[in-house]
């Protein structure tokens, strides 16, 4: 066999068997073939896709070039999560310690934020002491013990996605439907979850801006995770508006704090209900997604979650204290607000806009491997649809530099879009893909 | 300007910038840009294709990229030709000294064969001393005192082809038209012709398996050479039998010499007719084809042809001896004839047959920098629509080793297509473009 070959049959439109994809897969992952043939086959698979069949054997392959973790030694049914990256998406940090208050163990990978997306492992290491560095035997220990962990990605589950990742990002191959799905569903499948609920943001301020992509991606990586024996849903939701009130990291694990004791903004709160309840449902827990809501909104008030919250950070070497007093999260130095300049109904907030600004105070990164600053961010207070009189209460700012304060007022205010009519708050769910 | 940004408008099918064509061009030449990021962008080209425009730029900045040379103060008009390699293919020999013997300077750089196409710098060093590595200055000087010159390709000319050549052999992307025709006319650019007579071979010996494909080429490299403003015609030529009679390096000398004293194959002399004359009418020399045919054929049958060649060869260091008698050629030690196994009308000889019967014979190359045997080869007796007898000539093996010898008889009688009806000769040029 010969990569030459492999690239050559991908260009020519024709369906690569397994045996061949693991031929590539494996021999990439090694070096023995190298970056210029892999960003060809690439280029060559984003123009002529894949069928499903070639999707899955590409992932099982990618899941298997390096180690995979079995965890059913301490777990029979482990249930993980992702995202496809969001604005104001603290969803895991809510629905990990939900879910796993219900029995069903949650051990999870995350990365970290990268352009106007946030990252589950940059919003966790704003708590102090919390450590998202993990062995296998560490994570393990967690997951037996805990019923819930979250670590940084590990660089030696599914290394061909890194290698892959990295090379498709400097190619212009990242935007390929087939690869997009491999490389989640490759990690997932690594890191040994038995069901996996994809959370796949449309809109703005997603990396899917319509609902036709979106959906062909959900129904592909639902497709690839079935096809090599996982129970898999996909929840399609809005992200033309940030998710919930806070972008930015300690404000985040603070909305997050909120929505744990019960509180938190209602559409933060419903989805991380739909999310951690299908979750429940795949897992058998509970018998349909309504009974799985139902279970999650008690545990969030009754105090069970948040217990279970306190009990998985401080377990990963959280500050407590932060935990039990927000306010000794980091924080910023100039917290201001934005009053609306005008009457009227919101007829839309660019979450794109409003992560894009979250990044210029200082909270994301432009470029891997730059430093963040975790006390920044924004709160939302306007949900679409709402009605506003001028002087109303739009955002706050919370910032560190006056300059990036000022710049962040006018962008946000450019983000709004008004209507004089009334306009109705689009739904959040829109399709759920099993 | 940013690599991964032209290679994604590439990917969405937008037609690139001469700006940006070069930025990518040089800095690929310069190796800013890795091959990588090039071979994703070849592939992107070879499926979405490319703009007269875009494949013009292409073109110039890659005949940029390096040295160019300026003939112009030895000769103020030079002519080139280029065939896109075919079996039998010794058109070069021949057609330089005819022309140059009419005052038409011909200043040419020549390959190497690969696979079952020979190569002109090959068959030139079949004769004993003939020096084909030239500095600039050899090269120019021998075109100021000669009229005629025939070097390897020189580095220093469109360095930007070599890299990307090279690269589009291992990532499947050399089946590009624009990218195949911004080859071919970026060296012959660089190398100062101020025209090009095109020989684009079609059929199963050629790369261009179809006329459309070869005319789709010849167009291309037509519409290129003009928009950089060197005159430029295209002759299609048929490549489903060899040309001539004779393939094999020395063979192929031994016909040269026959065809430049006066005799030589029907078809190998009309086809060196045809495309000289083409050349004498696009310098000017002649007011049509037919007066170039006929001025050459002149030059053929009075022994002005056959002069200019030994003054080139022996100018070029070519032993005069083996032109005189070329039975000092280098000869094989076995030779032996294949007689038709049955009576008939010959309806196909395979080109690409006989030629790779001829690389298996030793005299071609499997890869790159691999050793040839300049004295094996094959004489092709029986041209499409010959009535055969059975046990009339039909091949002549030059061989060197038994086995082999019997491997090609085997090989060469399969390659015979017959019928039991009349067969009409097909037409070897089947179309000019200009």
């Amino acid at each position: 066999m010969r990569a030459v070959d492999i690239i050559a049959k991908k260009r020519d439109k024709q369906e690569l068997t397994s045996d061949e994809l693991k031929f590539f897969v494996e021999g990439y992952t090694r070096g023995d073939i190298p970056d210029y043939q892999a960003s060809a086959w690439c280029m060559a698979v984003l123009l002529n896709g894949m069928t499903e069949a070639e999707a899955t054997a590409l992932t099982l392959h990618m899941a298997r070039s390096g180690d995979t973790l079995d965890l059913h030694p301490i777990a029979p049914f482990v249930v993980d999560k992702h995202s496809t990256g969001g604005v104001g998406d603290k969803t895991t940090l809510v629905v990990a310690p939900l879910v796993a208050c219900h029995g069903l163990p949650v051990g999870k990978m995350s990365g970290r934020g990268l352009g106007f997306s946030g990252g589950t492992i940059d919003k966790l290491e704003s708590i102090r002491g919390f450590n998202v560095s993990l062995t296998t035997a560490q994570f393990m220990d967690m997951l037996a013990q805990h019923g819930v962990v979250v670590s940084g990605q590990s660089a030696d589950l599914a290394p061909a996605d890194g290698k892959f990742y990295a090379l498709r990002d400097v190619t212009a191959t990242v935007e390929s439907l087939p690869l997009i799905a491999a490389s989640v569903m490759s990690k997932k499948i690594a890191a040994g979850a038995d069901a996996i609920v994809l959370d796949v943001k449309v809109g703005q301020g997603a990396f899917m801006k319509t609902v036709e992509q979106a959906e062909a991606l959900a129904r592909l990586m639902v497709k690839i995770g079935q096809g090599v024996g996982r129970k898999v849903a996909a929840v399609l939701t809005d992200m033309n508006q940030p998710l919930g009130a806070a972008v930015g990291n300690a404000l985040e694990v603070r909305e997050t704090i909120e929505t744990l004791r019960g509180g938190g903004p209602a559409d933060f709160r419903q989805h991380c209900l739909t999310i951690g309840g299908k979750m429940l449902e795949l897992a058998g827990k509970a018998g349909s997604l309504t009974e799985g809501e139902r279970m999650l909104a008690e545990s969030l008030d009754n105090g069970q979650a948040w217990a279970k919250f306190v009990e998985w950070i401080t377990a990963q070497g959280g500050d407590r204290s932060q935990l039990e007093n927000p306010d000794l999260l980091p924080t910023a130095t100039l917290i201001e607000t934005v009053a609306a300049p005008r009457g009227g109904f919101i007829a839309g907030v660019d979450a794109a806009e409003v992560g894009k600004t979250g990044v210029d105070l200082g909270g994301g990164r432009a470029k891997k491997g730059d430093p963040i600053d975790y006390a920044v961010g924004i709160l939302v207070h306007a949900k679409v649809g709402a009605q506003l009189a001028q002087g109303d209460l739009l955002f706050t700012i919370h910032a560190n530099d006056p300059a990036k304060l000022e710049a962040a007022r006018q962008r946000l205010l450019a983000a709004v879009a008004w209507s004089e009519t009334a306009v109705s708050a689009p739904p959040h769910t829109l399709m759920i893909i099993e």
